[in-house]
């Protein structure tokens, strides 16, 4: 009876893990079919986004039935919740890369500025990376691991600002840029975002190994006993 | 010993629920601030989020202590994990009315549009609604409720549609109209997410229910059990 909880405790780790990628995967490609002018690819990202809604879903009742079944404690409890409650971040980023696939068919054809495209594709690239290092801290258990990643995401938000005033910038100087301009705040808003929900699952990582719910904000970290409140 | 655990999960109920009209609350204001150009109010919101942030910490917590503690079963369970999952609803909704405060702080002595800011104050007052019948239909666990309340988010993408184009049009045809209408076009974005949440809790209602999982998002309804995955 305790084996066949252990497998299917791992078996629930490696189909949140195996969400995770298939995020990061959707992530990657809509950025690429967005500064590639893709829309054959933006189409795949769209039409593939309800397999990670369905992961959700398959994830939310395999760890309800464990916990009603199997009345787990302490840690493998908190395993399960973990899966429980992150997967809600995997699904979100999963939506916001559909969203920057939309982009890609909504700005299809207007004028474009190769420069932005580049920072959004460097950006792109930074988050997606955050994503599949907190993955990989998620993996390994490593809070120190994860407590790094989560600083990264400052750059992604510094990233954003640069986006930000030049596309800002471009549109000032000749309306031509209005639509793209405007479409790479957009994207910027979605990837800064993405970067967020990579943090939460930093977050989880702490929380796994230690049972504190923590707060890693690339500025400064409160744990839940650090605050007060009424 | 069974009263106490009544008694907990009604205090968990209810504090989801003040978190839920705290982060309506927090989306009013926001708006509010936004659209009356009010940099204090804004403020505001930014300095409260921390509270629906550890409101969502605290919620976290009872519900993993009642689940090792008291190892519900069947429709207890359910509430609590509905509350672990759709407290990151409310969450994020607080975060968004964070965001839509620091775009009042951005764009604060920016030429304006009163048409499309009067927009955004129309959107602002469907989101916010729709969070607060979302939250009626869980407190009644109304099921029915929850999917009319989940139909009504499609209007606030029509409404978002309409900012955009209206944004674009300005900023195309005046650059003094560049920062605010790409502001304007990131608060409609905030906005529609906000209506993507309070989608979300209406499908808690459901889940709640009945036990299943499903999708409400204004065009179909699909079941856990309608969809088939490798």
């Amino acid at each position: 009876m305790r084996t066949t909880f252990e497998e299917q405790l791992n078996s629930l780790h490696l189909r949140f893990s195996e969400m995770g990628m298939m995020a990061s995967e959707a992530i990657m490609k809509s950025v690429k079919a967005y500064v590639d002018h893709d829309k054959s690819l933006a189409n795949e990202v769209i039409s593939n986004d309800h397999y990670i809604n369905k992961r959700e879903m398959d994830l939310e009742k395999e760890s309800f039935e464990m916990i009603a079944l199997q009345q787990p404690v302490t840690s493998d409890l908190r395993m399960i919740v973990t899966v429980l409650k992150a997967s809600s971040d995997l699904e979100r980023m999963g939506d916001h890369a559909a969203s920057i696939a939309q982009e890609t068919i909504r700005v299809k054809g207007e004028t474009r500025s190769p420069e932005i495209e580049k920072l959004i594709a460097e950006m792109g690239d930074k988050g997606t990376s955050i994503v599949e290092d907190a993955l990989e801290a998620y993996l390994k258990r490593d809070s120190k691991m994860a407590e790094e990643v989560a600083r990264r995401d400052m750059d992604i938000h510094i990233e954003s600002n640069k986006i930000n005033e030049l596309s800002i910038k471009a549109m000032q100087e000749d309306g031509e840029y209005v639509l793209s301009g405007s479409s790479y705040m957009l994207v910027a808003s979605y990837l800064e975002r993405v970067g967020d929900y990579a943090t939460n699952i930093c977050e989880w990582v702490v929380y796994l190994n230690t049972g504190h719910v923590v707060e890693l904000d690339g500025k400064h970290i409160t744990s839940d006993e650090d605050m007060d409140e009424n």
